[in-house]
């Protein structure tokens, strides 16, 4: 483990995250808003510290090893957080360092959990920030997800290794490049895709910009206080609700089918499994909503498949106040916080192919109880799943259930009622956004003690992280030479 | 598989449960109850119809096959708490049938839950028959635990094979008699010691007799409407803390220690890390209760430690109304629901046990990212634990967790509001008794729809019976031939 690589790496990182600045910048001059110098300040500090540290490490000429990779991605994104928080902070859009390193870890995790209580008094610039961090931290996920995990082996991940798009090599860097510059295109596509058919509904060109950036992300941050709510059209209610799906999807699957292998994505067993689950819970949370709450067929299905699908694939976004859902559609939405996208997409949360694999091994433990000396593989998309994956997958699971109790534990502590302790955690870790009861999809996440915002926001790096990549930079064991 | 086995097993059950119906015959008969009648009939059905059964049946000579073996302790649990549930409805003690089996199946699976609303307008006989059924389920839950699943390999309670005391052969019969006299004797025991203890402390004889019953089984049916609080005296809080710590754990341990081998039960890394959850949760209960509650150190330590030890040995006794706790104590009593007593004792939920050795092999995942080529085994008590019996825990972790969501959704959906539907299920699941919101330790099951009372009880005896041995009869494969 050489610091001078982690170093190496940051300098870049922030370099590039002050370039990305120069967006709101130029937003913040379009509109002449006040919070300029804020941009621009942010904007300098970054490319300076950046071309210093860069200038300071000589980027050493070996592979990067399996610690530098978990180093730099778990750093990477702290590191991305706190200097995409000090716009919010200069500007004093935020009051405190704490709310604003919430709210931009909150963006670059795609969580859409927020502090701020009058979105809509926010600047142009700071508002459309917060949709870009999102959707910048998309584009890392996706990174992430389909060309780094499997390669360091995380949580399961591994099973994506030989499906990664881009050329075969298991060395890290020129298999990244290749991957992201792929992926990236499709998710520019979609991005753009989104814009034009927000655009024909109706939306303005810097709503639409907003809302696209944070859909494709699965962030879920929203221009207005009432989210999508605000804009009262099943339209725009479609197209968002359309491209969370795809969002939610494998971004590779979504590129060989692009490339006319139609086959790849529908024969996929996760894709299936999560357009299952996803049907199932329409219908369910439908029939609640005409049971419980009295809403017709027509408007019940708009609103289940809107909320549905937003809180499964961890974007968050609201076309109503489901708070105020009786509580068996308010439990579903719980449930579905710890499904989640599925893997290789920006969605968060365990992810459907665990869940899928999990129950399967479950399933299989009954069948080995019959047939005792019986030999049954796991599988998936017909080929065997190792039982190391399995392992990993399982580990997985576990820590996500003790980290999330653990957390809700101290958020309780902080003195939250149940419901809020334990969904501000379950939106956090999942990277979803709104929970229920004080942090429901018409509250926020500001009344919470600054302590539980730095926990949350730990949760939500965390989660997005697939837990491991940054709980290893905790054990001893890895600082070790 | 053949049926004439199963139907030899349970003519020998039925008349069995036929016989230990006399104790609360004899106890009508000394109060001169009105329910002597419905005791007596409900005595004569077991006799009758297990002795025709049994007459009717012929033993097969050979021994009893691994399915048979499934058969007979899953449809064994059902009938015993379906003639159990004969003296309530008779005795119209209880308004339905729904009524009596819940509370019967809430009996032998020594949860506790009840749907009486006015528990000491109950006779006497019914009261001791309440509380002797769980005293009976516990006999036979240390027998299923610690002889029987250890051979049937459910839930990774293979772990166990060659620690039963008693004989050691693979065949089922003779082990199962030798384990169970053994262990029985220290059941029998520890309950006669509570019950001088309880006496010593000023409770009257009756009351005595069935606060022991209960709490060797980690039953928890009170003869009191307000639990142990109705006694308000530390010294019986503290005697019956003991014994559920005691009822918590690994009764072949405790047979190791009676016969002077104390370092076994010291030694051991399960007893062990029993005990440490207790201690930190009664600590961090505690300070919630000073902290939030306003109670002060001593006070607040006499609360915490009975009700922890209650709520995670699944006991569910109550020495105070914790639903009216702040939700940090509240929350903290819902987590422990999931944690449960010790393999091989009388308490139920996850058990101790498995969620150590999760948590070790959470830990050796993070491990092995590290060291990707080092090969690690978990190890409990010294020895290396097999990976197909980490594979049956996984699988027990995963399915205890799917099907409690499952559970919830449905009595989500029968109008429950979201902390009693959980907390519902969580205690009948977990075998615990009381939940939480309008199923706390004042409230009861009552109001909950009869659909609901069946549900509860299938949950009550899934849980108990490690959920593979009852699920396993719902698949197909199993009766196959």
């Amino acid at each position: 483990m050489q610091f001078i690589f982690l170093l190496h790496n940051m300098s870049l990182l922030i370099f590039f995250l002050g370039i990305s600045m120069s967006l709101p910048l130029v937003v913040s001059f379009i509109y002449s808003e006040q919070d300029f110098t804020a941009f621009l300040f942010s904007f300098l500090v970054c490319l300076f510290l950046g071309s210093i540290l860069f200038l300071l490490t000589k980027r050493p000429k070996r592979e990067i090893s399996h610690k530098e990779g978990f180093a730099i991605v778990a750093v990477g994104w702290i590191v991305v957080a706190f200097f995409g928080a000090l716009p919010y902070f200069l500007s004093g859009s935020l009051n405190s360092f704490s709310d604003a390193f919430f709210e931009s870890a909150s963006g670059f995790t795609t969580t859409g959990a927020t502090v701020v209580t009058n979105i809509e008094a926010l600047n142009h610039a700071t508002l459309m920030w917060r949709c870009f961090t999102q959707w910048l931290g998309g584009m890392g996920i996706i990174l992430l997800s389909i060309a780094i995990l499997p390669l360091l082996g995380v949580g399961g991940m591994q099973l994506y290794k030989a499906e990664v798009p881009g050329p075969v090599t298991d060395k890290l860097k020129p298999r990244i490049g290749e991957t992201a510059k792929i992926l990236w295109k499709v998710y520019l596509l979609f991005t753009f895709l989104e814009f034009i058919l927000l655009r024909a509904g109706g939306m303005s060109f810097y709503d639409a910009i907003c809302h696209s950036f944070a859909t494709m992300a699965t962030g879920g941050f929203s221009t207005k206080n009432i989210s999508i709510e605000a804009f009262n059209s099943a339209y725009i209610d479609g197209v968002i609700t359309f491209f969370m799906l795809l969002a939610g999807t494998n971004f590779a699957l979504h590129y060989q089918f692009l490339k006319g292998n139609v086959n790849s994505l529908l024969k996929d067993e996760e894709f299936r499994f999560y357009l299952l689950i996803i049907l199932c819970s329409v219908l369910l949370v439908m029939l609640g909503l005409v049971l419980f709450d009295g809403h017709d067929l027509l408007h019940a299905f708009r609103l289940a498949s809107f909320q549905v699908v937003s809180i499964m694939t961890t974007t968050g976004f609201s076309s109503v106040d489901f708070e105020q859902w009786s509580d068996f559609g308010k439990y579903f939405l719980l449930v579905l916080m710890f499904v989640g996208g599925c893997a290789g997409s920006t969605g968060g949360s365990i992810k459907v192919v665990r869940i899928y694999l999990l129950l399967k091994q479950g399933y299989r433990e009954l069948y080995r109880l019959i047939h005792p000396h019986a030999i049954v593989h796991v599988k998936f998309n017909n080929s065997r799943v190792p039982s190391e994956i399995m392992d990993s997958i399982w580990g997985f699971f576990f820590l996500y259930m003790v980290l999330t109790v653990f957390a809700v534990v101290i958020m309780s502590f902080l003195g939250l009622d149940m419901v809020s302790a334990m969904t501000s955690v379950a939106a956090s870790i999942g990277n979803i956004g709104p929970g229920l009861g004080s942090v429901g999809p018409s509250d926020n996440f500001s009344a919470i003690p600054d302590v539980g915002k730095w926990i949350l926001s730990f949760c939500m790096i965390m989660g997005r992280l697939e837990l491991y990549t940054l709980l290893i930079l905790f054990i001893p064991e890895f600082w070790r030479k």
